[in-house]
């Protein structure tokens, strides 16, 4: 029986990306059996209204379900918390409100690891609410990185990509031109892409290799978390 | 916001297992966005002693912790719970004793599958807990069905599938003789295997094709959940 502590994943933001970021919990835990794993509770809430609606639009507002899901899983045991939506970050103090348990950033972790790299200049790929509301560019500029973004068309390959694919369970992106979008971040002077929202690593796992190097702020999260539970890390793998 | 009710996982067992039936539930309901899906809550409880060892040779006892994981996933919501372990099913009664939700049971739900296939003769493919404890030997009489179990010999190749390789991450089965015991269970005559061990329909996955048909009893939990949950079940994939 390991003595790690219990890592809480709100999630359902989508359901998907949330086992993405719990098997990358996984992926980058030393452990050879069930018993060498961290133990994970996952409220996979998805009563939570969308972020970018929210932000952008004046949809539903998703703070309500977050703040249960948070409380929620403090109740059931959970010592750290972490957000499986890039977007939902925007509501990040929201979260934090009513609970005593700590909740990581994957925003500022992101910047952070983006500093190590060295980089300067990073493209941010995400929804329009992440993007619009400054969710990754507040966290890179506290660093000293400058974020750079798509152009209104080749957003909305980017949304197409996590909304009317990754979420609706279509993983064949052959009508969409991302080589395009790649090319246009390159042209900026983007020195790495941040993958800003859970839906994007799974797409990108199948898009493959890309001229500019990508960042993943759920395998930077899941690393964060491991550590924070005290279970011992895996060498990074990319 | 959906009102499907919330199925509870009571998981760890293994952890890539419980993401695997997790994933299954999303792949067999009807659902165009995040907000189309069941809610889930996850107990990702990886202090739960391992099961075989459990029933088999003294090991520690499992039954503390799965009971204190159906509690928690109860008080957190959760209007069912389903066990994302077959082994653990030994332990089935325990897991009831304090909740006052449904549990579904995994096996049975198989067995009842295998009877609605036509099949009269089944070989069970799973640990050595869970055949020599009769969790499918059990299930598969109470429906008129005769199980088929591998040899000795054959049996240690699929525990090394299981312990060795996908509980150890390690998804390369090239120096296991798999073609051997899918040939002794044929010669046996089971008209379908059960792959009995939650880790086993992801090493299959890997496998492919087999001369006689798997049934997947994570497939057939994770179904069930989604009936029971009140949302649309997609039509069946095999």
């Amino acid at each position: 029986m390991n003595n790690y502590k219990t890592i809480g994943i709100i999630g359902g933001m989508g359901p998907l990306a949330t086992y993405d970021l719990a098997e990358k919990i996984l992926d980058n835990t030393v452990a050879s059996c069930d018993q060498d794993n961290i133990p994970v509770l996952i409220d996979c809430n998805t009563r939570i209204a969308d972020r970018t609606a929210a932000i952008l639009h004046g949809g539903a507002d998703p703070r309500p379900e977050m703040k249960k899901s948070a409380k929620r899983l403090e109740e059931a045991g959970a010592d750290v918390l972490i957000i499986a939506c890039n977007t939902a970050h925007y509501f990040y103090d929201s979260v934090c409100e009513d609970i005593s348990i700590p909740v990581l950033h994957m925003p500022r972790l992101t910047a952070q690891r983006l500093l190590d790299m060295g980089v300067k200049k990073a493209g941010v790929l995400a929804t329009d609410g992440t993007c619009e509301s400054g969710v990754y560019g507040n966290a890179l500029e506290e660093e000293g990185i400058e974020p750079v973004y798509p152009s209104a068309e080749k957003q909305k390959i980017i949304m197409s990509l996590i909304y009317d694919h990754v979420k609706a369970g279509i993983m064949d992106f052959s009508d969409l031109d991302i080589d395009g979008v790649l090319a246009e971040m390159q042209e900026k002077g983007a020195e790495a892409l941040i993958l800003g929202c859970t839906e994007l690593p799974m797409a990108f796992d199948i898009i493959g290799d890309t001229p500019v190097p990508v960042v993943d702020p759920t395998e930077v999260l899941a690393r964060a978390a491991v550590s924070f539970a005290g279970a011992p890390l895996k060498n990074r793998q990319k």
